[in-house]
């Protein structure tokens, strides 16, 4: 008998890392291989970035609720949110797509110009990809290219201590969104007659339908003269992504949950789903913010930008890895993933 | 009513030709977008080659008879064929990868241990990816990255009138393997206690389950001092490879049906399942051989290369795209796509 082991002993972070283990780069212009938000290849004058996400129907999206403009646009928005978590520029797009006879031509052109929106709002060019016949609904496989100078690249393992820990924009409201997204959908499945309660929460919704890669923030910290000294993107949520960072820099943090940005509309379809907000900022992924860490000496620099919220700081104590909370007690932060 | 017009309608040729007809860019350093092997990116010295392809279980592949080893190195091997067909190297993969419950972590293995040889052999890095859940089966979405001489570089439509046109290796093997399996397959579903007759079928068996990206007549053109005047890889047959680059360098050309080289195992193939060898070669695709034309004064250079055939030449009246048949007629080449 052969073994078998199923992949749910591992677990998505397990599986990962073993899947990682076993891969080792050996080309000189290869820079950085796995483990950061993007590739890093040296193609001369500058660094070259390369990274790809997946997005499948019933996994990730559920065509009942997610309008395919949307969808398109969001499928480039968080490839280039992995460009832009490397301090990078995002240059060129491919889109693999997978479709069954269940769609129109009608479908196909949604699709398209939600991402054709996205490529002109991050000056980005969709230049190539394959399209192909799938038995099971919808995929789209992004790949995109980017470029960043070679003395401005960020990763994620070179946070140091008594760095500031910073975030932009707000937090949770994507994992809301989608919540209330699903529930609106059993209550029509059960009563087709109901219309959809989303009114006063059209921003949480768009945090999950339409996030948006935080390229504004890259050019204002470059303006700013800020180099981060590490970055990620806030893809799976606050805590696992700071975990990211801390395991790969040897460092510990801590994060003052009072600090967290949470908008109001978050508080309040957290209230409304019985969820705790600050849950939804730590676990809930998809907000696609940056998460990064600054030397103490830029924060005068950065302080007055709205966009950006000092959360916290990093420890030379990488055993501790914790949320500071209201109460004044320290909550070691851990991660989650599918299984 | 929303209008519906059936991607069927389309077919897959249209629906690409849509898709693409909508998509400009508008980037200095995007050379080349949609329409070629790879999309060529300005990165300074060189150019940089960017290529994505999908395979999906049930699609383009049957894990009834594909043992996952060979489905990695196909992944791999099928991406860097889009690099060699634009005379450029491949240096970076990305592999996106998502999977039922159903495989156990011993078949991951299997799939990444190909996929490892097959980065060895091409001398390619494996940089990023990702990994997740599926409800219906395997799907692996590969990118490469590689680069080229500014100088060196291989479109589809340079093809001049005059030029020789030439295939490496031999064709039809990989389609007339896919339908012996296909066969077994149906025999063995009928009578499980049958064995597979496959005996004297390795090599077109080979062809379809472990496709070799022919990066080494890249090299051997390289050290022969031939630069070809096109190129594109065989990917849906002679045929339709032709044809793109005919249409695309707006000319015409002439194949000698004695000339396209076929495998000995190919005819006993072709005989044994009733399907013209011709056709196989034309129509069959999977070959994942080069085609390309160089001018007249190259012959000498690479004749003496018996990876190389010489099958016909290109001509100035892109009306004519055609088959000298052995019996001296001349028979239109036409393509076929999926529905």
């Amino acid at each position: 008998m052969e073994t078998r082991t199923e992949i749910s002993s591992l677990g998505e972070f397990g599986l990962i890392k073993r899947i990682n283990s076993g891969i080792k780069t050996t080309l000189p212009d290869t820079i950085r291989g796995i483990g950061d938000d993007a590739a890093v290849i040296d193609t001369g004058e500058e660094y070259g970035l390369l990274s790809s996400d997946l997005l499948l129907e019933g996994v990730h999206f559920d065509l009942t609720f997610f309008p395919l403009k949307h969808l398109g646009y969001k499928a480039i928005s968080v490839n280039v949110s992995d460009i832009a978590a490397m301090n990078g520029i995002p240059r060129q797009v491919t889109v693999n797509l997978a479709l069954s006879n269940r769609f129109s031509l009608e479908a196909i052109d949604e699709l398209y110009e939600g991402m054709k929106v996205a490529c002109a709002d991050f000056n980005v060019d969709l230049v190539g990809g394959d399209t192909s016949s799938s038995r099971s609904g919808l995929l789209i496989s992004v790949s995109v290219f980017g470029k960043v100078n070679k003395d401005k690249i960020t990763y994620r393992n070179t946070a140091k201590p008594n760095d500031l820990l910073c975030v932009t924009g707000d937090l949770g409201g994507a994992y809301l969104g989608l919540q209330l997204l699903e529930r609106e959908k059993q209550v029509f499945l059960a009563n087709p007659e109901m219309q959809p309660e989303l009114e006063g929460k059209d921003y949480v919704i768009q945090r999950q339908l339409r996030p948006e890669a935080r390229m504004d923030v890259v050019y204002e910290l470059a303006e700013a003269g800020v180099l981060p000294t590490s970055m990620i993107d806030v893809s799976d949520g606050l805590a696992s992504d700071l975990l990211h960072i801390c395991a790969q820099s040897g460092v510990g943090a801590v994060v003052f949950e009072e600090r967290i940005p949470i908008d109001e509309q978050t508080y309040l379809a957290a209230s409304e789903l019985n969820i705790g907000p600050i849950t939804a900022a730590m676990n809930g992924g998809e907000d696609y913010e940056l998460l990064f860490t600054v030397p103490q000496a830029s924060y005068d620099l950065i302080k007055n930008n709205p966009k950006i919220s000092f959360i916290g700081y990093i420890t030379a104590n990488k055993e501790e890895i914790v949320l500071h909370t209201k109460g004044d007690s320290r909550v070691p932060i851990t991660a989650q993933g599918w299984s």
